[in-house]
């Protein structure tokens, strides 16, 4: 199909190009007018051009879904594609751009330097730590709002799903026990995201086991300032250390890691996200004979799909719609309880902690948060109107 | 117009995404596949991206329309207008990138990393003399072909025209006394297109007067170059001087230049191109009643507009057909005479010089020529296949 098309979009026109009459509104020399405009007001490029509807899908090729490193070109088939989840889920329109670069200096500046096209910026698949530096630069330094999907979106959708998860185990946020396995931009996010929400027990590990404050290996910058918000009991150790007892298991790490006994070492009625793709952590059928309460993959194939689907389309058209000059954690915790609610407690089960992609009122419900977060918080660049 | 629609243009799909099985083969996991591909053979690239069917017109706002320096925001009008232009006339898909910097170095260095997703440069609106460095620079350093249509589209429209102008008056090519007025970006490419069709004697003049050899004052790099290739007999002086008994007039300056004293002072039967726009060098019907025998305009509402739209969808479309490296002079050539070529010897009249924009022959013929002209002047990446 990829081959087929050459590639899976076109760029269309929205006006007529008939005749000489209409190019001389679309083209010379009536496209004056807006050029003029714009030149006078530069906001008004909002109203009469495509950026503000048009985000850049931004890659560096480091970190391709689990193929890794494969440049650039090689990365544009994605890239592609998430362009096009875009517009699909929130009719914002979206472009790839592939850098020949993974110098972050030179992906910061490059990002820069096209930004005026632009309403926001996706950076997709590039490798952790890097992301981390590349993002909070360019954010600090764009107006206009940058999101990493690979981490927030993850984790804005396993919050929402361990929202739903605690309701049906009955335990609450602020005493689980979590562990977090992968330390990487999905790990990374999804702890900050569950520290947000207000979960007092997290404890994340990478392939060396668990992650302590000045653990003598194996760390970065990052990990160096996570273990200083996680891991209340200063444990060291394994993986199955920090897992006895626990009640929820996160894995953004690789295939079959998570074996029976470890499952079995849980607390009572363990929850487990097993979301390394493909191949989950463990297969939701043996998690399940093995004492599993609740068990979500990213998998279309099994219940409880953790899909960033559910997030990012609602999350830029709630951040455009408003304006927002930057995606902060009040919408991207908007996002989360936005997706967790759209479960009614006649839904929820075992098997529905998460809402199905093709629910058309995830966008609208998630960009109506979202727009209103960035409202309250103050980075919406629009005048103040009453949403929603 | 361009506010109604908040821009001119739409990003959409050529593939179904309509249920989780449509997704899963245009992203994951089905996405991974054209991935390692193009990852084994990056010249696949071409063949599962859009990659080859895509152009990015590339503006710093520099030198917008007649607007001059109104920066990137205010000429994102015109660059997706020009990118629309060139799927409605060659389906080629563009896109516009706007850049936040007017430094050479910080151009070339930008483009080139975001090149990765394109098939060719389309170099818009950037004021001279950065734009000649900038062009030279990018299609060294870069894989794919770079074309500036400000100088080029317009110089090959204009020497296509001149070409059967000439045939109409019966003056040889060889042997005409020309005057280019404008020595920016347009009128620089203008005077090369007419060296390489063998013009022999070319004077440019500048807002100074005639440019020759060491002339001390409001000389650059390439206005340095172009004397050295112009001026044959070492004329200083002013435009006046240059006229007298001059063939061809082709003015790429500014409103009501051109004077009735000074086109009474041309050869019998003068040709003029008065192209500043919307108010040409001078009206045509001024033209006629002092003698001029054949005007071209840059305008729609008269007869014999030099309309870059006439070369550039061609252009791109046959350097894109044929995977050219580059666009190069026998490529120029090519479209300069398939251009002329569609105006018959039965349509050819002082008012027929140049075809329609909207003749429909025009874009296959430019891209066959430009095509062919890239495979004989050995810059096709694709294997040699016979062309029309």
């Amino acid at each position: 199909m990829h081959r087929l098309h050459k590639g899976k979009m076109e760029i269309i026109s929205t006006v007529p190009l008939e005749n000489k009459v209409d190019l001389s509104f679309a083209y010379s020399p009536g496209v004056a007018e807006p050029c003029i405009e714009i030149s006078k007001n530069m906001e008004s490029v909002y109203d009469y051009t495509i950026k503000g509807n048009l985000v850049a899908v931004v890659t560096d090729g480091s970190a391709v879904l689990g193929l890794g490193d494969i440049g650039p070109e090689a990365a544009l088939p994605v890239m592609e594609g998430k362009a096009l989840l875009l517009k699909k889920f929130a009719d914002v329109d979206a472009f790839p751009i592939c850098l020949s670069t993974q110098n972050i200096d030179e992906i910061v500046d490059t990002i820069k330097k096209i930004s005026p096209t632009f309403g926001a910026i996706n950076l997709e698949d590039i490798s952790a730590p890097r992301c981390f530096e590349i993002e909070e630069r360019l954010q600090k330094e764009c107006a206009i709002p940058v999101f990493h999907d690979d981490q927030h979106g993850t984790a804005i959708v396993v919050a929402a799903g361990l929202l739903n998860a605690l309701k049906i185990v009955n335990k609450s946020v602020s005493n689980v026990k979590i562990v977090v396995n992968g330390a990487g931009a999905a790990g990374i996010a999804i702890v900050k995201q569950l520290l947000n929400l207000g979960c007092n027990h997290v404890t994340i590990c990478d392939s060396k086991g668990v992650i302590y404050n000045n653990r003598p290996y194996g760390m970065n910058h990052i990990k160096t300032e996570i273990a200083q918000m996680t891991n209340p009991t200063d444990l060291t150790g394994t993986l199955a250390d920090a897992l006895s007892d626990a009640d929820v298991f996160i894995g953004v790490s690789v295939a079959n890691l998570l074996t029976k006994e470890l499952v079995q070492s849980m607390a009572e009625n363990p929850i487990i996200f097993g979301l390394a793709n493909p191949v989950p952590e463990i297969m939701p059928i043996v998690a399940k004979e093995y004492g599993a309460r609740i068990i979500a993959t990213g998998r279309s194939d099994y219940p409880n799909q953790v899909n960033n689907v559910l997030a990012f389309p609602g999350i830029f058209r709630g951040a455009l719609d408003v304006r927002a000059k930057e995606i902060n954690e009040h919408m991207k915790m908007a996002a989360t309880f936005a997706i967790a609610s759209l479960v009614t407690d006649m839904e929820l089960s075992e098997d529905t902690i998460i809402p199905d992609p093709f629910d058309e009122r995830v966008v609208t419900e998630v960009s109506k948060a979202v727009s209103k977060a960035a409202i309250e918080s103050g980075v919406s660049m629009l005048p103040a109107v009453p949403i929603g």
